[in-house]
C-alpha cells in the first residue's frame, strides 16, 4: 500500500495538484452511484450551478473527464475548421501548449508572444491582430503557471471586442478561476475553461468548459474533427442530467462537496484571500532578498515564480525542502528549468501554510550558502 | 453536502461503475503529492507493472485522464490516417461507437454488423475483409456491455492475423480486462484499452491503453490530428516516471491499492470468480423463466442483459428495484431501451450480492404482476 506518514503532512505549494481539505476527501469516500441514476443527476445540476456562480455567467457549462490539456483540445475543436485564421497570445509554456494544439489540428495561427515573465500587452496585440485576414479566433491565457503572469484578460478582451465583435476569444483559466476575478459575460468570453484540481480544492480529472451563445453557433459551422470533446454531445446529455460517457463520480462528489465550502466562504472573500496571500508569498521572496519573474503590475495571487541565484542548484534546494521540510514546491519549465522556482498559493491555502513554506525556502537557501539581505538575516 | 445513509447499502449492480471495496475507497482518501515528483514516479511504474500482469503483455502502457470513449478516439487517432481502409466489426453499441469515432476522423469505415446478442462470426468476417482494399487497421470488441455478449476475441484475431500479417488490431477490452482472459501478447493485438471503473474495483476517470511495437511503427505514420491523446508523447513522458499533463491523482492511489487485491487473489482466479458469477446470474435469470439477450455460447461473465416480458415497464421495475430494495440495475440502451435490463457482475463482486439482486428481481417482477414458472414460485 502506498500510504505513509509523511504524505499526511506534506506542505503541498506546487500550483496544482492542490490540498484538499479532508472534508472533501471524505466525501469522495463515497460508495459508487449510478452515473445515469436520479442521484448523480441531482449532484451533475448542483455543481453545474455552482460552477456558473464562479465563472460568472449564465453560459452552459460541460464537464469532461480530462486534464486542463483537454479543455484547451477541447476548445480548439468545438470552435474553428481546419485554416481558420486563429491569433494565439501566448506568455509562457500553457500559452505555447494552447498554440500548438490549435496548429496539430490545422488552424492557421499567429503566435502573439511575449518575454515570459511579461504579461501580453494590449496595444501589441492589436497590432499584431491588424495583420490577419479573416480573424476567426483568440487564444488567451488568464493566468501562465509557468511564470506567476496574470493577464489582463477583462481589458485584452474589451479592446478586442470593440474591433472584432464577432471573434471567439476562447479563455485558459486553469490556474485562475475560483481565486483571481473573470467575468465570463460582463467581459464577454466565448469559451472559458479550468480543471478540477487547481482552485476548486479538488483532485486532479476535471475539466470544465463554458460555452457561450457566440460559441455555440460557431460549434455548429466547426469542421475539425471531434467525438470524445463534442460541446453538442455533452449539452445533449447534460439535458439529460448526465454526460455522454462514464464521469469521474468521485470527483463529482467532491466538487459537489468543495463547492458547498466555497459558496459559503463567498467569491470576493476567496479572490480577498488569494490576493492577500499572493501579496504575502511576494513579499516574504522580496524580503529573501530574491527576485520575482513576473513584471509587479501582473503578479499573479494563484502561482508565485522566484528567481533563484546562480550557484545554487534548483534540483538540490527543492529535493531539500522536500526531505528535511515536508515543503513540494515546483521547479521552472522549459527555458526556467534550473532558474526558477514556483510557489502555488491557490484553492485551500492559508497565510501558515506559506510561512512554513517561506521559512524553510530561507533555512535551505542558507544551506546551500545562499547569502540574506541584512534585513532578512535579523529575522 | 450529498452523503445519505442510503448510499452506503447500494447494491450497485451495473457495468460500471462498480463497486470499490472500502480499502481502495481509504487508499483514495490520502491528501494530494505532487505529480512530479518520486512518490507519484513510484506510483506509476508500480500500477503499469500491475496492469501489464493482467493485460498478460510486456508492451508500453499508457494512462489517460478519460473515460472509456476517449481510449477509442486514441486507439483512432494514434493509427490511422485520413482515407485508411479501417474494418468495424460491431455486435452493439460500443462497436457502434468504436466505428463512429473512426468514420469521425476519417478513417474509410466498413461495418461488419452483428445482431445484437450475437458474437461476430469468424468465418462472416474473414469474408467481408476480402471485399477491402488495403486493409490497415480493424476494430474489435472483447466484451460488448450493450447486449452482454463476449467475443471470441482469440479465434477472431489468429483467423485474422494469418491473412493478414500486418494488419492493426485494435480491441475494446474496457468491459472485461482483468475479468476474462485476454492475452495481449500470445493473441499478438496491437491496441487493447480498459477503463478504471471496470474490472479494476476504482472509480471512473482514467483509461489504460496499451501498445504493441506493430501499433508503435504505425504510430510514426498515423497522420490523424493528436494532442492529449498521443501515445508518443505519452510515452516520452512516462519514460520520465511521469505523465504529459496532470494525472488522476486519487484515482491511481485507488489502482495502486486494488491491484496489490488483485494480484494477491491472482489473474486465474479472478477469471473463475467471473464466471462463477456470471453462470450464477445466468441461471437464476433463467430460474424465473426470462430469456437472456446473449447467445449462451458468448455470454458475458462481466454483464448480462436480460429480456423483460412485455407488459412490464423496465423504467417502473428498475424504480422499484432502486427505491425498495437499494438493487441499481442499468436499462437497455438505443434500440434495446425498455426491453431489457442489464446486470453487471465485474470487479469487486461475489456471490451474496447477485442473489441479493435476483431476489429482489424476482419479488419486484411478482409485484408487476409477472407469473413466475413453477419451480421458481416455489423457492
Amino acid at each position: 500500500m502506498t500510504q505513509t506518514p509523511e504524505a499526511q503532512e506534506i506542505n503541498l505549494r506546487i500550483p496544482g495538484p492542490t490540498p484538499v481539505p479532508a472534508a472533501v476527501l471524505q466525501a469522495m469516500a463515497r460508495p459508487m452511484i449510478d452515473h445515469r441514476g436520479p442521484e448523480f443527476a441531482a449532484i451533475l445540476a448542483r455543481v453545474t450551478d455552482g460552477l456558473k456562480y464562479f465563472f460568472q455567467t449564465s453560459a452552459d457549462i460541460l464537464c469532461f473527464p480530462a486534464a486542463g490539456s483537454g479543455a484547451m483540445e477541447a476548445a480548439v475543436v468545438n470552435l474553428f475548421s481546419p485554416g481558420d485564421p486563429v491569433a494565439a497570445v501566448t506568455i509562457g509554456a500553457f500559452g505555447n501548449r494552447f498554440a500548438k494544439i490549435a496548429e496539430t489540428f490545422g488552424a492557421s495561427v499567429t503566435r502573439i508572444e511575449f518575454p515570459w515573465g511579461q504579461a501580453a500587452n494590449t496595444q501589441t496585440v492589436l497590432e499584431r491582430l491588424a495583420d490577419i485576414a479573416g480573424l476567426r479566433g483568440i487564444l488567451l491565457t488568464h493566468n501562465e503557471t509557468s511564470t506567476g503572469v496574470t493577464n489582463n484578460v477583462q481589458a485584452l478582451a474589451s479592446a478586442i471586442r470593440a474591433q472584432y465583435p464577432d471573434v471567439l476569444i476562447a479563455v485558459d483559466a486553469v490556474s485562475s478561476l475560483s481565486c483571481i476575478d473573470l467575468r465570463m459575460d460582463e467581459w464577454d468570453l466565448d469559451v472559458v475553461f479550468t480543471g478540477s484540481q487547481k482552485g476548486w480544492m479538488v483532485p486532479p480529472g476535471l475539466a470544465m468548459i463554458a460555452v457561450s451563445p457566440r460559441a455555440w453557433k460557431a460549434n455548429q459551422q466547426a469542421r475539425l474533427p471531434r467525438m470524445y470533446w463534442d460541446f453538442a454531445w455533452a449539452k445533449r446529455s447534460l439535458d439529460k442530467g448526465q454526460t455522454p460517457y462514464t464521469p469521474p463520480v468521485s470527483i463529482f462528489f467532491g466538487l459537489d462537496a468543495s463547492l458547498e465550502m466555497m459558496r459559503a466562504e463567498g467569491r470576493e472573500a476567496i479572490f480577498a484571500r488569494h490576493q492577500a496571500i499572493g501579496e504575502l508569498t511576494r513579499r516574504r521572496a522580496r524580503e529573501l532578498g530574491l527576485e520575482l519573474l513576473a513584471d509587479p503590475a501582473f503578479a499573479s495571487n494563484t502561482v508565485t515564480a522566484i528567481k533563484i541565484p546562480q550557484g545554487i542548484e534548483v534540483k538540490a534546494l527543492r529535493k531539500a525542502l522536500r526531505e528535511q521540510d515536508h515543503v513540494v514546491i515546483a521547479g521552472g519549465q522549459e527555458q526556467l528549468e534550473g532558474k526558477i522556482v514556483r510557489v502555488g498559493h491557490l484553492g485551500y491555502v492559508h497565510q501558515p501554510e506559506i510561512n512554513a513554506a517561506m521559512d524553510a525556502l530561507e533555512r535551505q537557501l542558507v544551506a546551500l550558502g545562499y547569502q540574506l539581505p541584512s534585513p532578512a538575516r535579523q529575522r
